[in-house]
């Protein structure tokens, strides 16, 4: 939130999100689903993955790479498992409704585990893992992305971000919603530092030659020449520090989102074709449900999670530290206080939106 | 391998591991499976969780820490799920049986997952992950373990270096194995650089008032004397780094490995009665098998891990770097070699290893 920055409610921008998307002949539930997901994003204070993003899902339907009516089918079944063809439609809603089956599945069968080829970006993972926590079941989602991240001793990006969310309801306290990149940080880091001109730590990113950088803007200039170098995965460059972990983490995350439903993987996704024109991405995803009292009663599950948050909360603080969070804590606090104001969209978003809107026939946008 | 370890073969060192847990009065088959256990560490180069710790298990049982002839049982179960109380029994036989459970159940269901409670150390996770991959199963597996993690902002160590495995078929090239604890290193890597007078890199530990230091003795001392401070999570003290990522896997596997099946966790493991005698350590664990064939034929799965595991292999290495690996791809080969030419034993764990040997009876251990 800086200032300049344009509040609109979270209502508005969902309305407008689905109508933009049903000008451009994504059916209603497929627009409203793809909208709550953005928005959620952004309540979360996740920006880069919120309303921001609408222009390249735009483009996306335009250029060809998401079909608007997409018809998504399922390709392989078991009673506890799937594989969903998702008919390179809008990522929103075919894993809505996978993390729905998954949930259905586990229901009946205590575990329900699924997974998507052939799709496209599909917004925040934490969405779908948190849609577990009504059914007292734990989510987990994870997908493959666009290649940005360095293997540990390679010199190119072959791995995406791949995040992982895992989300696991407690009792009285804020349920546990793990939602990470694998990756030290995520491109928007540094290009926020790229702007400031600050150097950036040496465990977020290499240069062309694989080696660790403070220098931003050379990163990103890279990444868009594709002349080497990129994101780092979490634990930096060197052994040393763990970053053969973060690898590992990055490469676990391609196999089950990717290789496992038979999506495109590590540097085959968003391919092109011979004329340069971008095709579907083929990005692939996994998602989980499980059933807490597949394991134990869910109220004794649910005191042990109270107290095993309340005594990491409670536990003394290292100096200069005045708070100990939980996964997800930050998110739930600031979603709640922009429910109640208004999500901020900074200048440049904003004149997007109002680009958008005018360019599909919508007078006022919001 | 240093000058002066002796090298004993992986046979002779498993029958006197097994010789001796069967003095112990752990039955023939529970001694078998946990020396068998011990002495993979040992071939795949994780010392640290090799025969080295024999001693420790000796003591465990003599102590009444770990109870030699335990009979553990399943205590909730469903058609693809269960959980174990260990009854306080060495770690191993009941974990080497638990994802066998995990693998019968998904051999019929597609998936299986397991729990155990009351459990003690089982050694290495990536033994029991890596179980899974002779069926063609994906296998996981997770632990809570001995507090020495401090979360991000704290001061004080409340969680383990809770470690994540995760074994994963491939066709000719070999498997995908990772098995990482969730720190930035290990206790042992501290007391390496400590013996060596080094300073440790700042993501490692946090001292008494949970600011990173480079000092591994003060860290060491520290946890000894529960002074405060301890290891760090991966991606190190900070959020900048990614600190709050490792925290937050490692607050993953202690829901998972002890709070879903009922164990203790966080600072509530290792208990001591009131005179201080250690009680069962209670510790959790979690075993997850996964059938290939769920979501994809295997043939095709395996078709595109040996072609992702190429591209990586394959890719243009980083400035002064000569080779990109596969996780579990160095333990392989060192299992290989170690498997012809021994194991090699420093003087301190040879010398202990002879001390638990006459001590129990064995005139000529190895």
């Amino acid at each position: 939130m800086e200032q300049g920055d344009l509040y609109v409610s979270a209502e508005k921008l969902r309305a407008f999100c689905t109508e933009v998307l049903e000008r451009l002949e994504v059916p209603h539930e497929d627009a409203e689903i793809t909208a709550r997901v953005l928005v959620e994003a952004d309540l979360r204070g996740i920006d880069s993955h919120g309303v921001a993003r609408l222009s390249r899902y735009v483009n996306g339907i335009q250029n060809g790479m998401m079909r608007p009516k997409a018809k998504p089918r399922i390709i392989h079944e078991t009673p506890s498992t799937a594989t969903i063809d998702a008919d390179a439609g809008l990522g929103q809603p075919v894993s809505f409704n996978a993390m729905k089956l998954a949930m259905s599945k586990a229901c009946e069968h205590f575990l329900g585990f699924v997974g998507v080829k052939n799709s496209n970006h599909f917004g925040i993972a934490g969405f779908y893992a948190m849609m577990a926590l009504a059914e007292d079941m734990i989510g987990i989602c994870t997908t493959n992305s666009e290649v940005l991240v360095v293997p540990t001793f390679a010199k190119d990006a072959i791995l995406g971000t791949n995040p992982i969310a895992i989300a696991i309801p407690a009792g009285k306290e804020r349920p546990f919603v793990l939602d990470m990149s694998t990756a030290t940080v995520t491109r928007g880091k540094l290009e926020v530092y790229a702007r400031l001109e600050k150097e950036i730590p040496p465990s977020w990113a290499t240069d062309e030659n694989g080696i660790a950088t403070t220098n931003p803007t050379r990163v990103l200039q890279n990444i868009i020449k594709r002349a080497g170098g990129g994101l780092l995965p979490l634990g930096g460059s060197l052994e040393e520090s763990g970053g053969h972990k973060g690898y590992g983490l990055a490469l676990a995350v391609e196999i089950f989102s990717a290789v496992l439903p038979g999506a495109l993987y590590a540097n085959k996704v968003y391919p092109k074709n011979s004329e340069g024109k971008p095709l579907p991405s083929g990005l692939g995803h996994f998602f989980g449900a499980i059933r807490i009292d597949a394991f134990r009663s869910k109220e004794e599950f649910k005191h042990d999670m109270d107290d095993l948050i309340q005594r990491l909360k409670n536990s003394p603080k290292a100096a200069g530290a005045d708070r100990i969070y939980i996964h997800g804590e930050k998110e739930f606090e600031k979603s709640e206080y922009l429910a109640k104001h208004g999500v901020p969209l900074n200048a440049k978003v904003a004149a997007d939106l109002q680009s958008i809107g005018k360019q599909i026939g919508l007078s006022e946008p919001f």
